[in-house]
């Protein structure tokens, strides 16, 4: 993550304002969410339509929302990471023994 | 993004069912994006708390969300790198002329 | 809400299947509410325009969300009337000694 | 909707700041849109468990939501039930042709 950090905080300090304030990238951020509500419900709704075209753009809408979650760690002085390590390794901890194993 | 996707990937796949059903996981993601609103609102709403602590959970907030994500890539075969590489041109390439720049 | 519950009621019954299933429906519900973000940035973000249009924007959507809610309680047969009656209840109980009174 | 609009209107008239910034209204928004994620997993996911409780539970929730969403309004100057009368008769018009009828 750090690669992506980096060249996104260096491209956005160019600008005026670089990172939006805080409640505005959630508000974007719910909006990039409901993309992914959007097109899983084409895929898995009623009525699903699971062609390429349709994973593809589920991976866009995922990168969409990842985007917008690096701009708010960025703002906010955060190494994704160590962040990210450390959910991996409370999650390894935690369902060790809760998931039937194969 | 590969490391993660391949190190959660191999862990879950020891498991009898790896990932979620695809509208599981979104129900998760959007309960973990709640969180982040719950956390942003404590830092930035009427009564605002800045602390260390404040910035640390947001921290886990983000990375859970950012987990929920790569298990939902890694059920459907997405790289997320090539995703995030594509949305960041995407991005540089709309936004050029768009905002003020120093 | 018991009028709005009932005509909705009454005409989604005159299809094969009325409502979607739950996880769907909740999808449904994110999408709309990021819908209400992306409105919300428009009157409050960045560069904000606060004209009339879209004002009646936000009603729309929040209605939007509003519809799915009352489609999700009518398929779990909860009468929203009650439980509004509640949360105000309890919001009252609860916040009457916490925030300065005028 | 028009009572219980009137109902927390008056009552919140009675603080100092009556209604939050509407960037936070929407950041607590989406924190109890994602509880109602998480309860419908409950219900709903890999090991559902379908309780009273749990639907007890759910009814909570989705009044959460709409106490938020009628908040937002009221702050908003909106009308719902003139908003919700429009999203019912849009989707009758919609979708009167759509889906298979019994």
């Amino acid at each position: 993550m750090k690669k992506y950090q980096k060249e996104i905080d260096e491209w956005v300090k160019g600008f005026e304002e670089p990172y939006w304030p805080a409640l505005s990238q959630f508000a974007h951020l719910a909006e990039e969410v409901g993309e992914v509500g959007r097109i899983l419900n084409h895929m898995y709704g009623s009525k699903p339509k699971k062609s390429n075209e349709e994973k593809q753009e589920l991976g866009e809408e995922i990168a969409d929302v990842m985007f917008t979650l690096i701009c708010m760690a960025n703002s906010h002085g955060i190494d994704l990471d160590i962040e990210i390590e450390k959910v991996i390794a409370k999650s390894k901890s935690r369902d060790k023994d809760r998931f039937a194993k194969k």
